[in-house]
């Protein structure tokens, strides 16, 4: 829209909305509506969270995690188990796992996996942050909780090739595969039905 | 997300993204974590976008559009027909028409078309300010650009009844109907195959 219907406020807002992820250009004009609608409701609530968000949240240096705290709320916490770590590709993994209460451990966000193809070489990962972690000595588990791809296989090999030249005694697991919660057979995919075979028990 | 996992500031803002509309909680997660990522490039800047625009952008009190000027740019703008006003749903309606450059008159946006379903009733549309401003008796011709559904029409119908009833003097005409620009025939619904046979030329 280069023309004057909307102002250059309107086109700016319209601009960085387009940015998220899922939203075109057009999805975008519908959400800067729908804000400028719900200017009191919405968008100027909006415009704070975002500015507080910016100003006071940043990566945990320990995990990679985002928080306000410096080491995060999760590294702080008392009552986890120092000794187990589980190492996610990134932040809303964390928060799943979380959610599940799957685990009372620390955790390390790797910030992605390797990917040959997408360019994503080791230097791009946390995984100096983690090696460094382990060298601490507490940590005796590592568990990989990557995507169930090759990219996340490329990474876990990588990794454990990592902490096995360091000579690091630190036994690594990896999330079980298999059928999920609720998941009905005939709409799993044959690698996971092999995974569940093989991994019966 | 209930756990210390994701500070308040976090959820604050993934709460507040997932009222825009097309997102879910998942989608407004992946938005917000899109947004930590960049800082500096993306957040703060749709921070001060949100800000600007919550702060500067009014409904336009003549036609509805949205802008920083009062009236809007449209209705200052020197150069354009004031004899005729094109009635629209919504302010990107208005948007589209222009960047279609296809009208050089006045807008007017009612907010929405007439629903009894919806419970949109005549006064939560902008009805009588479109009476008001033919009240003035420089409009000659109303366009209707509204979508071509039964509430479009039943809107058209009830707009066009109040400007007879208060005895004005306008032509009303509504967009024509048929085969978009490019549309291949077998792709086209009844509905508008119909429509474009009936009005051929």
């Amino acid at each position: 829209m280069s023309q004057k219907s909307a102002g250059p406020e309107i086109l700016k807002m319209i601009e960085l909305i387009a940015k998220l992820p899922g939203l075109g250009p057009r999805s975008a004009r519908r959400a800067a509506l729908h804000l400028l609608k719900r200017k009191d409701q919405l968008l100027l609530p909006l415009a704070d969270a975002l500015a507080e968000a910016g100003s006071r949240i940043e990566r945990c240096r320990t995990c990679g995690n985002f928080d306000t705290l410096q080491p995060c709320a999760v590294c702080q916490s008392d009552g986890r188990d120092n000794s187990v770590i589980c190492v996610v590709e990134d932040v809303p993994d964390l928060w799943a796992l979380e959610r599940a209460s799957a685990f009372r451990g620390r955790y390390h966000v790797l910030g992605g996996v390797l990917s040959p193809l997408d360019g994503v070489e080791p230097e791009d990962l946390t995984i100096g942050m983690l090696i460094d972690r382990l060298k601490g000595g507490e940590v005796r588990e590592v568990i990989f909780a990557l995507s169930a791809t090759l990219d996340g296989q490329i990474t876990v090999d990588y990794v454990k090739d990592q902490i096995e030249d360091q000579g690091l005694e630190v036994q690594t697991t990896r999330l079980a595969q298999g059928v999920p919660h609720g998941g009905e057979l005939d709409h799993l995919d044959e690698g996971t039905l092999a995974a569940a075979m093989r991994s019966r028990r």
